[in-house]
């Protein structure tokens, strides 16, 4: 019986790779669930924090000068464990105490079998040669980053991204949500999407039948369905440890204010994050065009179906319609996104001001680079290379009018058919 | 030869029955595309005006002491027909010269092979009792009153009704429109459903089989496939005429400012502009709460979802998911009505001012109903009589909330599965 203990007799280990303003409102959420979990998981919960010096200011209201947390730069980690909280990039929501921030990344991952991904996406790559071989070979990810990587050669999850470089299987989830509000318990919905291979059984289900993609030059980083991943064989996740199964994400992530639903389409759940983003930047310029709320729905509804369209093409028969037009990924996202976001933000006042978005990128974000127009430059270079645009109006119009070739009041007759 | 002339050898005459605010912006849809269509329809469009006497206003900007149209009471029909503007119901609107208000619901309707029902639903059955036997056999109707007639004892489509008391096949408008707006031809979008029996052939096609609803007290009046509709033996368009297709309506209804798609589900098209305003009501509270965007959107996700799920169950066969989640009549209008529609916007105030909603309604809405807490009531009713008020836990939450038995802070609660 050495090494073979009975089943569920081990508890699943998590830990959370990440720890800006998403990833820690999560590490909350998984370490609230994992102190209840019925033996399911264990109760202490990682998250590595990359480290970083703080200094507490005076105004802080965690400021006592007495206290040595107070003498003069500290550890980020430090700080977040002894004050159950990131006040860096979380401040003022209270973690639960079995969360614990952790510097080093090897030692965070130690023995989890399951690793939840929540970093900006520029980190991925690197996190993950870091991880390689520093994981347990049969651990499952989620990625919890928004969006996909689009560029003329292809789509790329990054929940394949991951899975692919690190050997595993990797979910995604993703939905209608903003980090401040879910961590203040404001109620919002996600959609958790995990399918892996069948790794006990060689007959493919159906709604994973290999991708159908009908272009060339995509390259999509798909999984069949026998447990490879491009070259790495998948390994099963023993039977001492609960099954990692849409129940157990289920019982992982969900809330009562953070209402989880768990599907298989990963694709459709990563794309919806990515695409709504195109079509926000129409709603803001529709809207601030005045042309009323049946115009903005108009272009909201016309933009939900592009994004079907862009799943079924490019995607085929691993996609799922209702993902977009159903789930929190797809048009809940859209909806948020197209009310206040900012893209949707940054579009209506570049008619308001009668500036071009890029220069009301600049005055008003600080910065930081607004993803709706990346993303739909992206996307047009990988439509136009295979001559696809003008079965993609709306996104095409997005890109025309970013690019001064097309002007918004044009939008109602190029949509229409 | 004599009766029998060749194909298309006849134009359609077209009437719109009802000049209200959005009939009167049908008409000028109707007549605007009527006024150059290569042939297919008559010119000259009727519309049947409600007679009433009206003053032209010394403010107003038609206001010439001198004219003999500014001496006292005048008809409203002779008003519209002189000014080319329907200063009443439309004010400020300039309508087609082919366009003709007709008092006579006799004369505007005499030889019309297409009729548009645009009235207050309460006048409908009133309007085809007079109809009866005034119009012709073959005539094809189109109905554009919003939402449809619930009880206790089942759901009733308005165009059904319509069909049913005229012997015609009658099709539904429906979608994210506002009457005004499109008067003014601010973009929007439109659905049109039209599916009429295949009176060539006996062979039922697959998405009209008859609908298979699992309750016994919905009484549905569906058509069978035959061209019966209860007693009523419908009669096929005469081949003189271009035949009453898709294609034909989107001649008649789309304009540039004015997309209209055509599909076949009647069911769908109509069910969706009664129940969005249950979500509505919703999607005003969860604002009023503050509780962010991604509530709100996520209210919206959940009653999309009942909306389909109330479709499914009781319109069988016949409804296409579809329907609700990618047309103008479904997400779109839904979308609307929970931005800035009457209920969204009672809803939101009743949480503000920490008022019932029936007190808003009364200070807020001149003496007019909110569409939305009836509706919340008769399906309530519909459903509760069936035993199936769990399945349905956002709509049974509104009207839960409406007769004080539960609180909008236990919305979340109450949708957690
Ligand atoms: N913030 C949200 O509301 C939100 C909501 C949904 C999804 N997301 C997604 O979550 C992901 C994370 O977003 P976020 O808002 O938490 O980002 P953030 O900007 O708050 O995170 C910054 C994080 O990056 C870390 N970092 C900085 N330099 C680093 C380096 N060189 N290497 C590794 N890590 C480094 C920081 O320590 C910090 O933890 C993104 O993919 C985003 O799309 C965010
Ligand atoms: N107004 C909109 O923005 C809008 C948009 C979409 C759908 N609709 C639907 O269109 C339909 C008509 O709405 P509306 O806004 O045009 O209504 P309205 O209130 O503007 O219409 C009033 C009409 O009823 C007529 N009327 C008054 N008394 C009558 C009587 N005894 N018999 C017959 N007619 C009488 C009046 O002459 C007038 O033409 C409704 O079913 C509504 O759901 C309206």
């Amino acid at each position: 019986m050495v090494g073979s203990l009975g089943p569920n007799s081990r508890k699943h280990k998590v830990t959370v790779v990440g720890s800006g303003n998403w990833g820690t409102a999560i590490a909350k959420i998984v370490a609230e669930n994992a102190a209840n979990s019925n033996g399911i998981f264990e109760e202490k919960v990682e998250m590595w924090v990359y480290e970083e010096k703080i200094e507490i200011p005076e105004t802080s209201p965690h400021y006592d000068a007495s206290s040595p947390l107070c003498q003069g730069e500290q550890n980020l980690t430090d700080v977040i464990n002894k004050l159950n909280e990131n006040i860096k990039y979380l401040p003022g929501v209270r973690l639960p105490t079995n969360l614990h921030a952790n510097p080093s990344l090897e030692d965070a991952v130690k023995d989890s079998t399951i690793l939840v991904f929540n970093l900006p996406h520029q980190f991925i790559l690197r996190i993950c040669d870091q991880l390689k071989g520093k994981i347990l070979p049969y651990a499952r990810g989620i990625s919890c980053i928004k969006g996909v990587d689009v560029n003329e050669n292809g789509i790329h999850l990054f929940s394949e991204t991951i899975g692919k470089r690190l050997g595993i299987y990797c979910g995604a989830l993703s939905g209608a949500n903003i980090a401040n509000e879910v961590a203040q318990e404001k109620w919002s919905e996600t959609s958790i999407a995990y399918d892996p291979p069948h790794l006990d059984s060689k007959c493919p289900t159906p709604h994973r039948s290999p991708n159908s993609s009908t272009v060339d030059i995509v390259e999509f980083e798909h999984k069949d369905t026998s447990g490879q991943i491009s070259d790495v064989k998948l390994q099963p996740v023993p039977n001492e440890y609960p099954p990692v199964d849409h129940a157990l994400l289920k019982r992982l992530f969900h809330r009562p204010y953070f209402h989880a639903s768990v599907v298989n389409d990963v694709a459709g759940v990563s794309l919806g994050g990515a695409l709504k983003n195109i079509v926000a930047l129409a709603a803001g310029w529709v809207d601030g065009m005045g042309w009323g709320d049946n115009a903005k729905a108009a272009v909201m509804r016309v933009g939900l179906l592009e994004m079907v369209k862009f799943g079924e093409k490019f995607f085929g028969a691993t996609i799922e319609n209702r993902t977009f037009t159903e789930e929190s990924a797809g048009v809940a996202d859209l909806i948020t996104s197209c009310s206040g976001g900012r893209n949707f933000r940054c579009a209506r006042l570049s008619i308001e001001r009668n500036l071009p978005v890029e220069e009301i990128e600049k005055t008003e974000l600080n910065g930081q680079k607004l993803q709706g127009t990346l993303t739909a430059i992206e996307v047009n270079r990988f439509l136009s290379k295979q001559g696809l645009e003008n079965e993609f109006p709306l996104f095409t119009a997005v890109y025309q009018i970013l690019q001064g070739k097309m002007s918004v009041a044009d939008i109602p007759h190029h949509l229409e058919c």
